[in-house]
């Protein structure tokens, strides 16, 4: 119903804030939303504040941004920003949906920045027919026990439900809406007039936490949106209207997708079997990654002759995007799994270790937060 | 920007939310907006209730509704209905404004009913492109004055201003929001795709307080919204939305537009000369009084000898709509005017001072009610 197609010469890459399939073209969608590539220089420039370069910057899982050498232009004379992320809560957050926050909460420690994280519950609401606003808030308050497992800095982190903090939001929101027209909104979003007026509306919704700070604090405040590049067009809405308002330009840095444990696509909750969720026992997600798609060959004697193909498998891009912090260590992976020295089999035992790991102790610090969220959302 | 014609055989008739121009036949009004007429049966069971009948009953100023009838079948059976109205806020509310306020005091009073009073300042803050939300919001407060001062129970009535209490509001829209599609909105109040996703969702934010007690009271409660026939189209959308959210229809009762001190049209804010405001000194008032349209001759001999015409007189107006409450009394000013027996001067001098008496005392209240403005509005 939304689905706005990115026309590139692949054909089969759709990237919309609801829709992502086909083979990703990383170059291209940079090229195609005018976004620009993290440089060499500009992570020399981070790592000048940060110390350490986080996995997900050295591997470039975000690897395009808009205005980041501005937010450390700011910084760097003083001026604090501060991160926007979010998500649209669903009955399951899945590992795939960790990894940006785990940067989040790298951005936030290194540069002592506030967080606002906000669950659009109104939208999972406007375009799933059988969901209840019940739902879609309860879903919120489950989501952000995840988030809150995390690790995020409880003083600097706040949660928006756009349905619990409807007071603030719509309030940010209206000033977005005067100047967003439907003609704008159908053509970034692919609207059309059988959309129905809500997610016609939403699009100012989201583009509110891009000013809330600068709404709570009475003055400028930067801000910078880690997200994965499907948000983008949000963020084109939230910055032609910030001028006009006398906001600054929301920054953005955007992720890669985290491929599931099925062939190609983004993890997506919608297909279980591809996803590890954060409640999923260790059993079961033990289970899931020994059925996952790797790169191995069909016997055991091919493999250890011919060797593997790491590029397509993504028991090693779980190790790449999150549990395998050592480069060093990666390499070798790659270099054992490409010469055949080591089997898939091996290879997902040891990442469903890992994996049983962080679950338990995800679980441990969820169970935690249950007594605490209420804490987080904001209270306005 | 948003209007939408009314193709009837009248065609400088144009009746919508935001315009209201032309000669208007209100028997074609009823016909094209499918409404139905108050009739003498209905007028007796009213009259079985209230015991006597408001003078815009008997003068069919409410002259139009949608399901009153049920909603005194609900009453007799010991179901109690609340009243919804409001105002878009602006810099003036005028004696137009206050008439079929007075109605809905009646009502409340021979009904007990509770009263939600909305000021939609949110809509006033999308149609008006210099407007800033701090004005709008004063505007409300303002406007809370007036609406204080027509002397509704304060046990009974509570406040609504779109932007303060966004939280309710929203949460409400939304569900309304999610049934109406761009298309039917378009089709409703000729938006365009040029208009701002603002006003394009506003029409939910219109229909929330149709079921905002039902929320409340968690059942649901018949609410009939005495208003003008110009805001007709929003409850054909609530009306509309209202079985698939498990609501009653909004039942409503239709007034006919209050004409202004010049010719035709009705009373408009943007042309001041043609208002009586509720802060106009009793000067100013009684200045416009004198200089207002009325069905006089040209000259003093004629009008002795050929009579004049209350028709077309908007002094005449005044009495029948609101200050001269007895009927004999007005039929009988009728005859003096048609005979020639009284002048328009004369009748200028009696209106004037019955408006200046109302304004005293209106604005005697109304300046009492800057104490009170804060609890009449919702907490939430």
């Amino acid at each position: 119903m939304f689905q706005e197609k990115i026309d590139l010469a692949n054909e089969n890459m759709i990237v919309t804030p609801w829709v992502v399939s086909g083979e990703i073209d990383y170059d291209k969608l940079i090229q195609q939303f005018g976004t620009e590539p993290i440089t060499e220089a500009l992570l020399e420039r981070i790592k000048k504040h940060t110390g350490d370069l986080h996995l997900q910057l050295r591997r470039r899982i975000f690897f395009s941004h808009r205005d980041l050498n501005w937010i450390l232009d700011m910084y760097e004379k003083g001026e604090r920003f501060y991160l926007y992320t979010g998500r649209g809560p669903s009955g399951g957050v899945h590992i795939g949906h960790v990894v940006p926050w785990l940067f989040t909460k790298y951005l936030q420690d290194k540069f002592g920045a506030k967080l606002y994280f906000q669950l659009t519950d109104d939208e999972k609401f406007f375009i799933t027919p059988e969901m209840s606003k019940e739902k879609a808030l309860s879903l919120s308050y489950e989501n952000a026990l995840d988030v809150i497992a995390v690790g995020f800095d409880p003083k600097k982190t706040k949660l928006i439900s756009d349905m619990k903090n409807a007071k603030v939001m719509y309030n940010i929101a209206i000033d977005v809406a005067k100047h967003v027209t439907a003609s704008t909104a159908k053509a970034v979003f692919g609207f059309t007039d059988s959309s129905n007026i809500g997610i016609i509306f939403f699009p100012s919704m989201q583009a509110a936490p891009c000013f809330v700070e600068s709404v709570f604090e009475k003055k400028n405040v930067p801000c910078l949106i880690p997200a994965a590049i499907d948000q983008d067009p949000y963020w084109r809405i939230a910055r032609d209207v910030a001028p006009k308002l006398g906001y600054y330009k929301p920054a953005q840095i955007h992720s890669r997708f985290l491929p599931g444990l099925g062939k190609g696509g983004k993890m997506s909750s919608s297909m279980p079997e591809t996803c590890i969720f954060t409640v999923d026992s260790p059993k079961v997600a033990e289970k899931k990654i020994m059925n996952a798609f790797t790169g191995g060959r069909s016997t055991v004697e091919e493999q250890r002759k011919l060797g593997a193909d790491p590029s397509i498998c993504t028991v090693y891009d779980y190790e790449r995007l999150m549990f395998e912090s050592d480069d060093e260590k990666l390499i070798e992976l790659e270099r054992l799994c490409k010469t055949g020295q080591i089997l898939c089999g091996e290879c997902k035992q040891i990442l469903a270790e890992r994996v049983k790991e962080f679950l338990i102790e995800h679980q441990k610090r969820r169970e935690k937060a249950k007594d605490l969220v209420e804490s987080y959302f904001l209270q306005s």
